[in-house]
This record gives C-alpha cells, structure tokens and sequence, in this order.
C-alpha cells in the first residue's frame, strides 16, 4: 500500500486495519498528535473542493504534520503547460505525502507513476473518491458496530453519482449487504453496476422509485443530491425532486436506529428540520473523514505505530 | 462571550478584558507562544481581506496554533450552493475557532447560530468589523493610557465609513469623549447616529467641513478615504478630495501627541511625508492588530488563563 | 545583507557561505528541524508560480517556522489599489521575512526600502530571480564539486530567458569559465550581455546555433524553453523547435558526467527519455531549490548559527 487512488485497491483487511486506527486516534488522540512531526502534506487541488481540502488539512495539523498546496488550477504550473508527473515529481522534493484532486479522471494514476511519496486520490472527476468512501465506512461501522448484515438505502442520482457507486462496489464485499437502491426512473443505477456487478455476483438488491416504501426497511439511508442539470426539462425536475427530499414527516416510518448519511454538501434534499434528529449523522461523517485521513496518511508514511507507541 | 459578532455585545469590563490580555502578550510574548498548541483557526473568507486575514493567521501562529482555510468565494462549496450555516457547521469538525468574512450583512450572525465552535466576524458587509474596532480601542490605549477624556476627529466619509460608525458606538460609551466629525457636506454622518444615537445619548460632538480648522484640538485623528465613487460627478471629487489628505504641512497646526490613526489600506489620503511623524500610528495599529487577536482568539477558547499560567 | 533582490549584489564570498549552509542542511537536516521556531515567512505572490512558492514553503517548514501570505495579486490588497510599500510595511507586522513575487520589475526595491524586516525577491518580471540562479549554482556545485574550471552550454531561448542571463552573469566571476551559447538566430544572447559583459570582461564564449556540435565539450548543459510566442510565423518555430529538444539520442555525444539542468517546468524540451539518464539532474535542481533557501532565511534572520549550534 504506497498509493491510494481506488477503493477496491484495498483489502477487507486493509480497510478494517485503517478503521481499527481511525477508532484508536479518536479513542486517544494525543497519542497522536506529534505523529507526524516534522512531516508534510501538500494539497494538490486543480479544481476547488473546500470540504475535502481542509478536512485533509486538519488531519494533518492534528497528527503534528504541516500543509502546503494551491487550492485550484489557476494558482498552478499547469497553467504553464507542465504535465501532472512533473509536478508531482517537484512536489516531492517538497513534501512527504501527496493529496490530489484533479477534473481529469486517471490524473491520479499518471501521478503516483512517477511520485517519489506516497500520492492519495482526493477525487479525479466522476470517478473515483476513495477517502469519501473510507469516511463512509468509518461511519457505518462507527454507528452500526458492524459492515456486514446490513439494508442500505442508496437515494437519489444513483446514475452519475460517484460516492453511491463507489459505496456499493465498497459494500458488497461485506456478508448479507442488501441494497435498495432509490431513484426516478431517470436516474437509475446504470446497467454496468446492475448487471455487470450486482447480478453477476449476486449481491441481493431491489429497485423503487419511492422513498417512502423503502423507508421502514432500512439501516442504513445513504441521501444523494438530485441535480437540475440531469432532467431534459424543468418540469420533470421539479415533479420528481420533491420525491427524493427526506423530511422530519418521512423519517416517521423509519427504524429508530437507522443512520442517514449524505456525502455533502447537500443543498435541499435533507430538509434543515431532519438535523436534530439523533438518526442525522452527516455531520458525524464530515468528523469521521478527518480521522480516516489522519489513519490514511500514518499508514502511507509507515507510522502507524508511531502514533499509538505511547502505549 | 461565546463568539464576536458586534462589538458592542461587549461590554466595558470585556474591552478592558481584552485589552489587559493583548498588552500582557506585547510585555511577555513568550509567555503565549504554546498557549494554542494543538488548536486550529479556520479562516473562512468569503470575500478577499489580506491585512484582515494575515493579521488573523498571524495571531494564530504566535499562540502555536495552525491555520487552515480559503481566502475567497470561488475555493469555497457556496459555489456549489452549500448554506452559510452548513459550511461552518462542517469546518466546526476540522477547526476550533472560525474567522469569516463575508460580502453579505448577517452571515456571521447565521454562522454563530448553528456553529459548533466560535466565530469571530471579520467583517460582514458594510455592517460590523469588530476586530478592527478591537484594534482601535487597544491604539489609542497603548497610545493615550486611558480611553476617556479624548477629544477624537473622525475625518473623511462619514456616510459610509464602517469603521468610524463602529469606533464612534464604542468609544461613546466612555466618559468625556467628544467628537469632532469632519467631512464634506456630501460625506456627513447619517441622522441614524447623529440624532438617533450622538443626541439622544448628550455625546458631545461638532460637524465641521475644514480639518485645518479642528486640527489644533484634536487628541486622536482618524482618517478615512474619500472614495472617487461616493460622488456624483468628477468635478466634486477633485474639489474636496484634497481637503481631506493629511499633509505634514497640516499636521504643523496639531498637538505634539495627536495620535493619527487610519485602518488601512489607503490609498492618498495621508500623504508619504506624514509617515516619519512621530504621530503616526497606522503602522503600529496594523501590529496592534494582530495582538488583540491573539487576546480575542485566548478568550473565546478559554484559554486566556493558559496563556500568562507560567507567571 | 539584509535584503535578496539581486544575485550580483552578493559577493563570491557570501555565495560561498550560502553554499556551505546548504550543504550543512543537507547532511544534517535534524540540526536546522527547530532553527525558525516561533517565525514566519510570508509569501507575497502578486503572480502564481506554484513552484517557486512551494519551495520557500517547505524551506520554511522544515526550519521550524510557520507560512502565511497569498498566492496571486486578486487576494491582495493591491486590488484595493494599496501600494507595495504600504503592503511590505504592514505584512512586516504580521512575519518576520518576505519572499515576493511581482509582475513588475523594480517592485521588490521599493519593498525593501520601506520594510522592516528582510525582503526576498521570488522572481520580478523579466528581471532578476536570484534564488532560483543560487539553486542553479548549489546544484553545479554539488553535481561537480567546484564552480570555477567548467564549460557551461546554454541552450534555447538566451534572448529573453531570465535565468540564463543571471547564471551567466553570475557565473562568470569565478575563474576559467567557457560558455558556449546554444540558439537559433532568433533568440541569440542580447548585445548588452554579449558585448557590453563577456567581451569586456574577457570571458571566454563561443556561439552556435547546433546542440549536437557542441554537446561533446559542455560540463553542464544548462536547458531552456522555446516559446511559440517568440517567433514571427508558426514555420519558423516547428523547423527550429525541434532542434533544441534534448533526446537521448543526442545525449550520446555528451560526456558521461555532463550535467542537464533546467529551471522547470519543462514542457516538451527535454524528451521524457532522458529522465532517467544519470546525467539529467533537474528534479535534484528542484530539491536543491529548497535546501538553498534554507540556508538564505537562516543567514538573512540571522539565525545560520542557531541552526548548526548542537555541533
């Protein structure tokens, strides 16, 4: 593990290792905080995403490190025509670890080719975005004790979104994981994960358009933003979007303990009046993805033990 | 005293709260300089403010603290629709203190009511700037001894000038403060503070159009830019503008301990021969700056005990 | 030496010195990790170059010392139309050195002569970028353990391109220096360096317009990039462009210890098959950029003791 640019790079193992020093570090974490003494991560983001920059930021700080980077493209030698090996291959006579996010997808692969430190994907396009889906995983087992023997409820864009696909790939790995999968007909799963994937290796899942038939059943209720962007017409638009807008009221039919996610940021489709509801933990989620990257980036840097040796 | 939105929801004792820390950080400042060790000041700026921003980051790493952040709309997920209330709610989880600028009156007031940790308002708007108020009151201490008994010039844009209005409220409150505002007919204080707040409260004060003609009395002078665009044709401007530029020339008719104060960035309103004066004191207000940040940061994580303990 | 504005204002001496410090920082960099603690380095780009601010980053970190600062002129306040010295001025409040970056020439001047505290100049204009020609230098130094007694080619654009102009200038002072210019006749070495410098100064050149020819004879093969933008037609530039592409095909005519530098970013100058030849030292150029401005804020804070006390 030198790299971490796709989820399914990772074993079960490797994920419940991550997990089990992701618990530790909140469990204790001043046991932690001189870890990465000394050490740098640089922030490569050719195109803004302030929720993940500053949530590996912080992760850094915490475990003792410093941060440096650029925000978006502009402020960057791309824009003199430099290839992405060549900064990454600047970057580490300047820094230990790498994050980068990148519009292009596969940017990140090109990189850790030719990075001399370790290079962790923070989001190529709509492809891949393995710390959201570690944040995610931390959060379920966090709540639920568990990832396997759960109902998950996957809502919303389930055609372009990029963090329910890479959760389902992530999931399905773990014993009886039922998805029901929520959405209009227009933005269903697509057949290359339906067919190819779930059928292929039988992996129990259903289809509805309705969020409220779901609701009782579920676990785990995984909320996607539903963009205007996606419907040929307005009108399609506003008819369905409401559907798909979880509510204080719809949250009545479901389990006392079921956990409502959401990869944020969210714009209406969880209505304000679901956040002091104790099933809300979105924001846990948000506080979950900086500790997965402090055991991300200790893991990377090979100093996992470092950080708990106290004890 | 959980955030800072407006400074006048403090109260007298608070100020001189802030100002017995600030002045005890410029006597021992290593004193301070492990104080916020492990803390982390979010600057969330959602509109550029170099000084304000670097004037915070500084404060910030003379604690022993970290900084993280975005210093303009464009990095940030409000381009992605995200509220005011969740962005901060979010970077609750990755810091423990916020500082936010923002173009819009009232969004610090919004951030601090679903914040998680303190918010600081480093300016909203043409509305509230407490901070650099803060860094005014702890001026002309520092310079006079005392924060009564002063006979204060506001020169420039009294109409529009946010700072003048917010050191005008604050200084009221204390004894013997007499103001002299001095500003074209066009740039007057607006009736909302003269009649509503000055009379009403028998604050003594005289309106004059010729800062010649209030030099001679004044204990401290503030001077503000007159702006180009504040005018209806060019012909005024360039009348009145150089009535109100500060010129060592000017300066022959003051007092030997004037204190002439501006907030900075200016542009020509105090001309380069007045800097070698022994009365200008806009460059020690810059670093007053960040000092009675480094107090307000101490207070609102209560650590202000921590930071003076070693004595 | 208070201030780093131009290569040529540092004596052979002081280069010397400089040089030392690096090499120090390098075989003993745990001796440098607390040497900054407590200071900050601000880093005032009023135009992006990733690189180069990066490099004073790290530099600054791994001295122990904290970064602050902007990365391109719209977060300044120079949009308020603030002038530099004003900016210089107050940011001297808030850091203890400045590392500036300015589309005009002649901007890091007028900074030093109104700041407080040391000025950096990272790259003025077409002008002067003395810490990038200090890298260049470290790097010579440590590839061939002396800087007198070689034969530098310089290759590309030598019209217009800055380093070139300043690592000839400052190479030249050292004893027994043959350079020979690589160029298409488009973009020969200005008169005022040919004519007006090495000729007057007797240093011995050679011009050619073949990198073929005269690769045989070079110690250190100094590339530069040949802009699209510089020629009159679009023919000219695709016949000559290819002619001042380094292959490692034409590398075989070169002596096995030449070394191949470049200021970076490259765009398709050197083929990326030579990046694994031993004699391309470029990437190490880059780390080497980082240890050399280690040693220039330690000697201009005065701390280059501090930094190797424990020995």
């Amino acid at each position: 593990m030198n790299h971490l640019i796709d989820i399914l790079e990772l074993s079960e193992q490797e994920i419940d290792r991550l997990i089990e020093i992701a618990e530790d570090i909140i469990a204790r974490p001043e046991q932690y905080s001189e870890a990465c003494r000394g050490k740098k991560l640089a922030t490569l983001f050719f195109e803004p995403s302030t929720r993940t920059r500053l949530s590996f930021e912080a992760a850094m700080y915490e475990l003792g490190g410093n941060v440096l980077g650029f925000s978006e493209a502009q402020s960057s030698s791309a824009s003199k025509g430099e290839s992405v090996a060549d900064t990454v291959r600047v970057v580490g006579c300047y820094a230990d670890i790498i994050a980068m996010r990148h519009p292009k997808e596969g940017a990140p692969v090109v990189a850790c080719q030719s990075s001399t430190v370790p290079v962790i994907n923070a989001g190529d396009g709509g492809h891949n975005h393995p710390t959201q889906t570690l944040t995610d995983l931390l959060t379920i087992h966090r709540e639920k004790g568990r990832l396997n023997n759960l109902t998950i409820g996957l809502c919303g864009d389930l055609k372009f979104g990029r963090t329910v696909h890479s959760l389902l790939l992530a999931m399905s790995r773990y014993e009886n994981i039922n998805f029901v999968l929520i959405s209009p007909e227009e933005l269903k799963i697509p057949d290359y994960l339906k067919e190819d994937f779930l059928m292929k290796n039988h992996v129990p899942f259903t289809e509805t358009t309705s969020l409220e038939e779901a609701m009782p059943k579920l676990d785990i209720l995984y909320m996607t933003r539903v963009q205007r962007e996606r419907f040929f017409n307005e009108q399609d638009y506003i008819r369905l979007r409401d559907s798909y807008i979880l509510t204080a009221d719809k949250l009545k039919a479901a389990k006392d303990d079921m956990c409502i996610l959401h990869p944020l940021p969210r714009v209406n489709e969880i209505s304000k009046d679901v956040d002091s509801d104790s099933r809300a933990c979105y924001f846990k989620q948000a506080l979950n993805g900086k500790f997965i990257r402090m055991a991300l980036i200790l893991k990377l840097l090979g100093l996992e033990r470092e950080g708990g040796k106290a004890l």
